[in-house]
């Protein structure tokens, strides 16, 4: 076995998760990273903690929806077997990203009403969600195998504390911030961030992770943004989108084709045309694009913003974060940009000033 | 995908479990097995049933046990998951069969202990436990893959309400005799069933199925008996297994070697040295021994007897079934042998008479 897997393994089950002796812990996935499985087993034998491991599929579960009619209700079983585990290791992984890709979108949206419930238990777990590099996830980054697993471990196996340290340093620049002001190219935005509650990410529920983000004031948007990289909708690439804000509202937008989708993101509901999310990307291992937004929105030297709803503990105590069915990331490269806390430059042409 | 492993997910979801709307279904496989997975997710689909796929692995287990050290408890996310489920269909299925090998006994039987619970639950279920072939299991009956699969689906892919009708007519004749009495090749053996319950086994909790098994009376057997095919123990065979009984308890034996293994089973504890079942073999889709009791068991013109526990419902009510901690299944080919009951010959060189 690649000694890559066990250090991915060690990470997640001591980094991540902090298994102790004696948790009950759920594994999710494909079984194409059976190694990483194997891993883990190693590593949750060595703890005392006791693993199941449950079955992802694309394929399987679109056979399933595919001949599944009418109303579904929560599954009980898995209820109860998320609801007694105290830890939840979510894996990415398998054989075609794209199985999913004929099942009609209302069976799509009943099976995710059915398992919200579910999910939600999530939020009071330690869990982490990781991916496992197949070459069905380096085709869709358009890489070979092998260049792909050395990317992949570069963004994963860190010094994880040293992540934290830097990171703090960003986030308590945030947390004492009330205006944010970024400006580049078509770009010239602001958005108040005052008593909001940014999040220090370095690999608890993303590994790999790198990133601090904080919910925006639904309502302070203002202005225009360009964002350089391509937004991914439905598995699907929406290049050049530009967004115009007042008053915290998307009030005008473009892009390079397929504007009637992001027109019909925008019109999910009301809080799809506000933000809920600025992301700042610090993990520099991340050095390209490979249509995976766990790994896109960490990329260093570049900022998020996303559409829709806000993650709940980035919103301030007796603050409104936006709501919304939708969360849709869109990344910005600062290569040729500048961000501004309260009039004080902290981040120019992808470099923080304390750098 | 093979037309068989569909009709096989349809045996299995429509005779075996009897699976219905809303069903809570639990399956527990190998992915080695993922064909018939998705085959069966089809049709749970279909029904409007809920299945969660747990994956179980030799290698993974193995790994997990060689670095477990110390007491293990129920793990009560397991406990939950069976707790909640309606139906447990078990696929075997693995790339190797052997991976377990290298795990201290006294590992594999702590995890047995903590899972006894769990494993309990099964009772009160619809469950099934049937095969998928694999090189692995192909490879252990020495045959190749193409030949394997036509041996297993074509003991799998049945009439089963037919097999259930012919095998009542044998059921009846158990029910109401008291005397057993087989003769052959070195054997003459006579048992007492007299108020036992035979159970007509037809592709509900075995898949393949196709036996009648009922508990004689403990101390009833009385005789001597040479089985034909290997004793299969702890994956090793023994030939030419001969036991002699006196008042149910074996006072004599003798093997082809490996006799020692024989003696420490016959050690086990008072039990081990009795009769817990007695089956008679129907499926003469079955028609080579393949080292694997799922089939095994089942072969037409054979009877088995079985050393250990008895299978509680197939003790008759108010009486005593045999205790013990293993049940370890002994084949005796027909062909030249004949079964009485109550001095009425039923079975005559693997014939039965109404044939």
């Amino acid at each position: 076995m690649d000694e890559r897997i066990k250090k991915h393994a060690q990470i997640l089950v001591d980094w991540s998760t902090e298994v102790k002796k004696g948790d009950r812990v759920l594994i999710r996935s494909h079984p194409s990273a059976e190694e990483l499985i194997i891993a883990l087993y190693e590593e949750l034998g060595k703890k005392g903690a006791d693993p199941i491991t449950i079955y992802t599929s694309n394929e399987a579960t679109s056979t399933y929806l595919l001949n599944r009619d009418g109303e579904m209700d929560t599954p009980d079983h898995m209820l109860a077997l998320f609801d007694k585990s105290d830890v939840v290791i979510s894996i990415i992984a398998d054989d075609n990203i794209t199985a999913m890709g004929g099942v009609p979108g209302e069976r799509l949206s009943t099976m995710s009403k059915a398992y919200k419930p579910i999910l939600k238990m999530l939020m009071d777990k330690r869990s982490s969600i990781t991916l496992f590099p197949t070459n069905s996830s380096a085709q869709m980054a358009g890489m070979s195998l092998a260049a792909y697993q050395d990317f992949v471990w570069g963004a994963v196996i860190r010094d994880w504390q040293e992540v934290y340290d830097m990171q703090e340093i960003l986030r308590e620049k945030l947390a004492s911030a009330s205006e944010v002001h970024i400006t580049g190219p078509e770009t010239d935005l602001k958005l108040e961030i005052g008593g909001m509650k940014p999040v220090n990410s370095a690999g608890k529920h993303n590994m790999p992770s790198g990133e601090v983000y904080v919910a925006p004031h639904p309502d302070s948007a203002e202005g225009n943004i360009l964002f350089d990289m391509p937004m991914i909708l439905r598995g699907q690439e929406i290049e050049g989108v530009k967004l115009e804000f007042s008053e915290g509202k998307v009030v005008d937008f473009s892009a390079k084709g397929k504007e009637e989708m992001l027109e019909s993101l925008l019109e999910t509901d009301e809080g799809a045309r506000r933000l809920g999310e600025l992301g700042i990307g610090t993990n520099r291992q991340i050095d390209r694009f490979t249509r995976n937004m766990l790994f896109d929105e960490k990329m260093g030297d570049t900022i998020h913003l996303a559409l829709g709803y806000a993650i709940p503990w980035s919103v301030g105590g007796g603050k409104k974060g936006n709501e919304s069915a939708v969360h849709v990331d869109m990344i910005k490269i600062m290569a040729k940009g500048k961000m501004k806390l309260d009039g004080e430059p902290i981040m120019v042409n992808g470099k923080f000033v304390w750098e």
